[in-house]
């Protein structure tokens, strides 16, 4: 099994096993696989009681200096140990097969298609992306990155959260956005089920699950005919081999694909503590643009997202137009910035008001006309406190605009 | 009577006789007043066919320079052409008198008690401002300045506003706030029912009501009992004398009143288009913070809130401890800026879940525990993907946690 390893010379189907061996989120793994490559990484973990050679591990502490969480990321022997007892599960090229009879494949860097969007989680970026689905789905999440939007939140979602979620997520895959989330219950699945039921341009992509474990585990089991739908009409992702159960550390590590992957991540609904907002501060840390849907103070489900447009991490959310320009998207806008926070669109101006377009020493006269019984000029000049001028001018201006009427020796209003 | 207001040489009374002849906001007034003094200005418009002196008119040009909306305005022989028709109306004595036969009195800028903050307002302060009700309230408008905190919002608030106004209201008068609206319906209401009923350390001031009419006017009809409540515990407010009535034009401008002499100014609900944005955006514009309370974003009430938050013209405020961070009374914060956005207080922290405080390798051992059966430390290595030494050393950690217990000859999570 190690010698077979150890012959693997095909970099793709050596970071398919490295999948399998090294958890994601692990910056030792990385790390030496940037300094060694991903068939020389292999080959080192593989070798029985392989030493690590000294320029090898300084280059890994040198590569992760800072991003190293603690002294024990950086000690590469410490990391082939915690991998090497996963040897035996390790067999790339089952799983590819696997992934090939589910209707998918592997993207690695080593791809012309690879994500690099992706990039952006430096040592973080997982070593390849399992995907099952519609493969021009897949090969388009580099190209198609500016269109990536995801929506997260609670999974015990209100019915205001589904809601908001829905009259969101509807016009934006008429706009040809591909909607990113993660498959659970709760916002995540009214995100999925809104881009799978709206009308897309070119019939779909709709909607893309970034699984916590394999994509051959269709998780949680309450959405597995959901899931499916979506590997229909999008693609399920993953960064773990098929097989691999979705751990709660899997799911925390889930959330920066998400984040990375998108232009845009919209936090529907969010307790003060919720895993959806570590998902939007990943993705405000590596620049991506953030929105928070507001909602009742009184609701738990929106402490969270009121707590991010609190901290001023997250641009209000009220409509499908503030995401396009939170994407970039919205004709006439950059994306984000002030950008993102202008309110200049209004959604209802209301009815235009009689007065409206006066100038000051005409509205002034109009509050002062009686709307029943007439008066006088001369008691005009003393109640709006304008010269005889001022008010002659503004009468027959007033007049002209339909807003005044002489009658009985007198000025009123009109009716 | 002219003659009479020409020998008027008290710089108070003749304050009092202008406010009847200029309309709030008359820059030109405002600029006379300045340029000669209270009593020279009464002098030069109650003078029958006087001319302006070239250079007072030369000085008010370059007083208001820049903050005048037209040139108009700069012409002072114009603005004693808008004041004179009102001469006969001004009669000082007679107001001061009505004033005082109120329950209240005068403050100008000649007076100690002069609440400063007003001076933000550059030549659109108010020329004095008509009080009734309790006096030390009055004369305590300057020096607690720091503790005065508007409430505004749509007039057809909905239940959600109105309770949100008396959640957010009743603990901020209980830490010694004073609560300033506008005696209006809707949200202006609800802060100040919220304030007469709240428990105020020093029995009161509770609240105060900037009126657009005149003091002896308590509109609207509606808010009469209300509004005499308010001005028994705290006072009401008019740059008004009595008897004037309450125009479009002097709510607008009423509004920069409410702004200017608060610290913060919280609109609660507000249309896309409401009178509450502008006394908002005037606040800001004069460097005091403004909130806004979120709502769903299905309320057209909420609208011109999620507006000022979309613009970053406002911060979210769901609690009354927001408040007092844009008002920078709560302990630990300088007040506003980026402490009123910090989410550093959680409500709710929720229920610690078990595997709170673990490192990630005994996190990711704890989920590779089963919950049901056991398993042994080989296959824990390679579940949890970790070496034998951590395991070993974990398992024995998760134990003394109680989070693992040993049993029939193997591991597993404790129920």
């Amino acid at each position: 099994m190690s010698r077979h390893l150890r012959s693997i010379d095909d970099p793709r189907r050596a970071r398919a096993a490295l999948s399998r061996l090294i958890e994601p989120g692990d910056l030792t793994g990385a790390a030496l696989v940037q300094v060694l490559g991903p068939v020389g990484a292999l080959q080192l973990v593989a070798e029985e009681g392989a030493r690590v050679p000294a320029s090898v591990q300084q280059n890994v502490a040198d590569l992760l200096g800072a991003a190293a969480a603690s002294r024990r990321e950086l000690h590469v022997a410490g990391g082939i140990e915690r991998w090497r007892p996963r040897l035996g599960d390790a067999v790339p090229e089952r799983d590819l097969a696997t992934v090939e009879r589910l209707g998918g494949g592997i993207l690695t860097p080593e791809d012309a298609a690879w994500p690099e969007q992706l990039d952006a989680l430096g040592p973080g970026a997982p070593l390849c992306l399992w995907w099952r689905g519609r493969e021009a789905v897949a090969t388009g999440l580099g190209r198609g990155a500016g269109r990536l939007v995801s929506f997260v939140g609670s999974r015990d979602a209100t019915e205001y959260g589904i809601r908001a979620t829905h009259e969101l997520v509807a016009p934006l895959v008429g706009r040809g956005l591909v909607v990113v989330s993660g498959g659970a219950y709760g916002i995540d699945a009214a995100a999925h089920r809104a881009a799978l039921s709206a009308q897309h341009p070119e019939g779909g992509p709709a909607t893309i699950a970034v699984m916590a474990g394999g994509v051959d585990r269709f998780y949680p089991a309450g959405n597995e005919e959901l899931i499916r739908s979506v590997a229909a009409q999008g693609i399920v992702l993953a960064e773990v081999p098929p097989g691999s159960s979705p751990t709660r550390w899997r799911f925390l590590l889930r959330n920066r694909l998400i984040a990375a992957l998108c232009r845009a991540t919209v936090v529907v609904e969010a307790r003060w503590r919720s895993g959806a907002l570590t998902t939007a501060r990943r993705a405000a840390e590596i620049g991506r643009e953030v929105g928070a849907v507001p909602g009742s103070i009184f609701s738990a489900n929106s402490a969270g997202c009121h707590r991010l447009l609190g901290e001023g991490s997250a641009v209000a959310v009220t409509r499908s137009a503030d995401v396009l320009e939170l994407a970039g998207l919205l004709d006439g806008t950059s994306g984000g910035g002030q950008a993102a926070r202008s309110g200049d669109r209004a959604p209802d101006p209301g009815p235009a008001r009689r007065h409206d377009g006066l100038d000051v020493q005409d509205l002034l006269l109009y509050e002062a006309l009686p709307a029943r019984g007439v008066t006088t000029p001369d008691k005009l000049c003393s109640v709006a406190g304008l010269g005889v001028g001022a008010v002659l001018g503004g009468l027959s201006r007033l007049r002209a605009r339909g807003l005044a009427v002489e009658a009985a020796g007198g000025w009123r209003r009109t009716a």
